[in-house]
């Protein structure tokens, strides 16, 4: 055994795995499955741009080498160099961005609408007469006075801020600009400036695997800057069970989750800050959404009761709280807007995009899906809305497919296979190390289009390309001299079951809604997809295996990352947050685990076939 | 020189001063000013019990046997053993009570007024159906619509009290006490127990030398437990100007003066939950009242315009803020509550008098007198209410007084002369070592009685007790073998002056509110005397001398800390706080020090002799 004893090392966030044989060191392991550290010295340890975080598993102990380019503190937080550790045991690793040479690919933007602004919090300028013997008023009611003239109301705000406002003041010859967040009650003082101060916004959207945040002007509306970064929870638990049963193994683990996660938001909200010459202090309000677990992930909220029957949020109201509760990078009494959810599975990620769609007003039939690990159904019909989750699972995001990898160079995204040839395109056109979602798509449409498997997702031995091992069928998709790490990438029968079953519990989603309402596929006008791995879907494959209704091209929308256009909306316009708790009042759920022809719809539904699937 | 160099030793928060000769050490030089450090050991530095802080001043260096006795973080704060120092200049110490023999006297009681329970945070205990198919609220709806069905608004709240909103209903059978502040608006969640815990508040009235603290049961309006304790800000500044001053002198010097009255404050919370067996967690509201710059100094707020023309404060308006905001030991999102002040020199601690005496509804006329550093009084005629604030000086708190100290045991309290005898009684009977305030006062006033001095404050000579002393008298009033540190107790023409500068202020500050109601003393039906030093003093001295106009007794109310009284009240009902803030709009504030005919009054006012003083 001992040398060649192999061990499996899973590269994450980008979900690539590799196995390597003992004596491999980390960097070699990730260069091996395609994944390009930065190691400005060649890997020997001297620049320490290799830097890698061991999240599970044993690997050799900290060697002087490191001791010398880590400080205490990162060693403490697992991060090792990557071309001075050889692993012990299978490992998972965590790769911070910047040991990455290039980005992974990230849908962040969507179609955008325009929205008349109206945005939470004002900019109130101030220029206030001095106090003297006949003016004896306190300097906040000076201020408050100058407020109620303007027609708000009384100013409310911490003993921090109404200090400052005081010293603003007091230093600026009477003159400040004042954030203020005006309710029907009291104007809430978010911040203090000099006059004339920008005032800006984040929306984000905090999806399972991908956030995506965006820099507002709030006075202009305009997108100063926007960034796809990766949900940084992905490197304790790839799906929401998993991450749900990781925090409910102690209050540490769900802080962990919380303070990773709001770290990775910090430094993005920095670098949007950087490239748009706002100071992060200068960010006085934040609308974010995301599904049920990673709204109660990030507001640091119990999920004990989200991982058992019968699956109940603490919070599915609208929710604000005072961004210094979670330390976020922002100013410290910014107020965190997050809209409420429809159901524990049908979060406020949903509602943001049926509102920056507008399916939910619309006057002919229209269906919105929201692709990802879990996919929301709505259907809107003679006025009625109706909504429903199901569990698509990771696959599309190229997990637990057996050369699977998240949108990064070197996957491939796009194939057309004739009867003996495969022509495939990989992302920045590299040569290729792995299948991301939409080329898992492509290829088992292509597989089925050229008869190398059938309806029920069987490979046919009779096709050139297809070899046996250990007793089952696998279909070589790009030979080991193609690719980037010399190794083959195939398909196997447990690739194309793990799509079917995804593709089968969408459409099925889709097939109830519309049994519900009592019509066919046929009379949907409009099918809105959303979200990223909606966006890069090549539609022909998908209507090609019955994903989707057999409508044509024409009545199909792929619309981007529409939750973060909505969490954008909120940010500008207070009318559109009245507009979500409509959305959400409005909506009729329909619970998949508990419906009679569930079972029966998603058993039918696996087939690979084009057409009604009803 | 050398050995005979004398250095002055300044006892704080005591008020006592001593000379002593270089070579003595501040425990000698405690003993010698008659205060009883605690030094279980006998003064070898073994015990550590004569803890004792160096403020101002320069003493020799630390000692082995300090290291040994006292932490790094404690000398970094100053602290040292008094049997171990010796002072190489004039010093300033700060004794912590727990270094004192024996407690001060504190009036912390008040005249209590029945007030009907009406109090702002309120308990709702909470026994809910759990979670189910058929019933899937989240768990704050199902709470907060069990509030909704007793009559209150939605449940608002910090993150991390929703979320024990809900832990604490599913680890106890979804059971649990909520303490919640309702407003027209939104029920705020303050805290979150076990069902049935009980919920307790704190008052404060927060003096510029003293600080009374009471433990209230919410439930039955009873006090638990009530507290005098110095204010430790004394040590920085003995009265309210010159602790602004070391206030302005840097950001850090204002947090200072902040954190070491937080800190009194939190210790004392402690001692009353201890004697009470109420944790400080289930202390869900507080109230505090305290002059202009008690206030601004507790909050944290810029002080630096109330130390200069025109005397603006920050904030006049009431003011709530959560406790954590100044990391108070009370439940942290309990809501502090401040009532408004009436100017920068007529502050909470009066509306709160007002208040409690009810003296501003009175249907007679009534006056209402609050004697302090600064003394605030206010006249109802005729459904009006005029009031004025004059800076009587701390002369009544035993300062600027040769032999004076403040209210501790072996400070004398009442004296008895005779044209050659003095009989005098001390606080705790013991040997005396001072005069406190109502001491000088009925020294005075007996001084006076006896021809020892006349009306200007002259010393008459020919009394056998006066002696000449670098040309100028003074009145032995005990000789050196009587006292309790072999020293003779002095009454010199400067403390003379002293108090005639105090209780003309006091008294034209009266004379000028009657005046402007264009009334004689004699309209005067009541005459309402609040605060410490109002209880103790003797009221037939006070007539002596003219501080009060020669009314009869029977007219005369000493009621001791009604500030006090007032803050418990509006713990206790919210339509008190509604009339506190009725107080502070139908008062006229009027301003003494641009007041025309003040200075005369002020001069017609010093000399000491019973009557109109008009």
């Amino acid at each position: 055994m001992g040398e060649n004893k192999l061990h499996k090392i899973d590269l994450e966030p980008i979900g690539r795995r590799v196995e390597v044989p003992a004596g491999t060191t980390l960097l070699e392991a990730a260069q091996k499955a395609g994944i390009d550290l930065v190691a400005s010295c060649g890997g020997v340890g001297i620049c320490g741009t290799c830097r890698v975080r061991v999240i599970q598993g044993s690997v050799s102990p900290v060697s002087l080498t490191e001791q010398e380019a880590l400080d205490a503190d990162q060693v403490a937080a697992g991060f090792r160099l990557a071309c001075q550790v050889y692993p012990q045991s299978d490992v998972r690793l965590d790769i911070p961005p910047e040991s990455l040479t290039s980005a992974q690919k990230m849908q962040v933007d969507g179609r955008e609408v325009e929205t008349a602004l109206d945005p939470a919090v004002q900019p109130i300028d101030l220029d206030l007469p001095a106090p003297h013997l006949e003016d004896l008023r306190s300097d906040l009611d000076r201020a408050g006075q100058a407020l109620a003239e303007r027609g708000f109301p009384p100013l409310q705000g911490s003993l921090e801020r109404l200090a400052e406002v005081s010293s603003t003041l007091r230093t600026s010859g009477w003159q400040a600009r004042l954030a203020i967040q005006p309710n029907a009650h009291f104007s809430n003082l978010v911040a203090v400036y000099p006059k004339s101060t920008p005032l800006a916004g984040v929306a984000m959207d905090i999806g399972s695997t991908k956030l995506a945040i965006y820099l507002v002007d709030l006075e202009s509306g305009a997108t100063l800057a926007r960034l796809g970064a990766m949900n940084p929870q992905i490197a304790y638990g790839e799906d929401v069970v998993s991450r749900i049963a990781f925090a409910n193994r102690s209050p540490e683990n769900r802080r962990l989750l919380q303070t990773r996660l709001v770290e990775t938001i910090n430094q993005s909200i920095e670098t949007l800050c950087q490239s748009s010459g706002i100071r992060s202090s200068q960010i006085v309000d934040v609308t974010a959404v995301g599904n049920t677990a990673m709204h109660h992930l990030f507001c640091g909220l119990p999920v004990e009761q989200l991982g058992a029957a019968p699956y109940v949020p603490v919070v599915s109201a609208p929710l604000s709280f005072r961004a210094g509760e979670i330390n976020l990078n922002v100013a410290p009494d910014a107020q965190v807007f997050l809209p409420a959810n429809i159901a524990g599975y049908v979060g406020a990620d949903h509602v943001a995009a049926l509102l920056a769609t507008r399916s939910y007003a619309a006057d002919h039939t229209t269906v919105l899906v929201d692709i990802g690990t879990n996919t929301e159904i709505s259907l809107t019909h003679q006025g009625k809305v109706f909504s429903c989750s199901t569990a698509s699972g990771p696959a599309f995001e190229g997990a637990h497919i057996r050369d699977g990898m998240r949108a990064a160079p070197g996957a491939i995204e796009r194939v057309h296979l004739s009867a003996s040839d495969a022509h495939i395109s990989t992302i920045a056109g590299q040569p290729p190390v792995g299948i991301c979602g939409s080329g898992i798509l492509t290829t088992i449409s292509e597989m089925l289009a050229v008869g190398a498997i059938d309806a029920r997702g069987v490979i046919n031995p009779a096709d050139r390309r297809v070899r046996s091992r250990n007793n089952r069928n696998e279909f070589i998709l790009v030979p080991a001299e193609q690719t980037g790490h010399g190794r083959e990438i195939v398909v196997t029968r447990k690739c194309i079951n793990e799509i079917q079953l995804a593709k089968g519990a969408i459409r099925a989603g889709i097939n109830i809604l519309l049994t519900e309402c009592g019509i066919t596929p046929a009379d949907v006008q409009d099918f809105i997809i959303a979200g990223a791995f909606g966006t890069h879907l090549d539609l022909e494959s998908a209507l090609q295996i019955g994903m989707f209704p057999d409508l044509p091209h024409e009545r199909f929308h792929q619309v981007g990352n529409a939750a973060g256009v909505g969490a954008k909306q909120m940010l500008l316009s207070r009318r559109k947050r009245d507009e979500a708790a409509h959305i959400v009042k409005n909506v009729s759920y329909i619970e998949l685990t508990t419906y009679n022809e569930f079972t029966a719809q998603f058993v039918e539904a696996m087939y690979l076939r084009r057409g009604e699937n009803l």
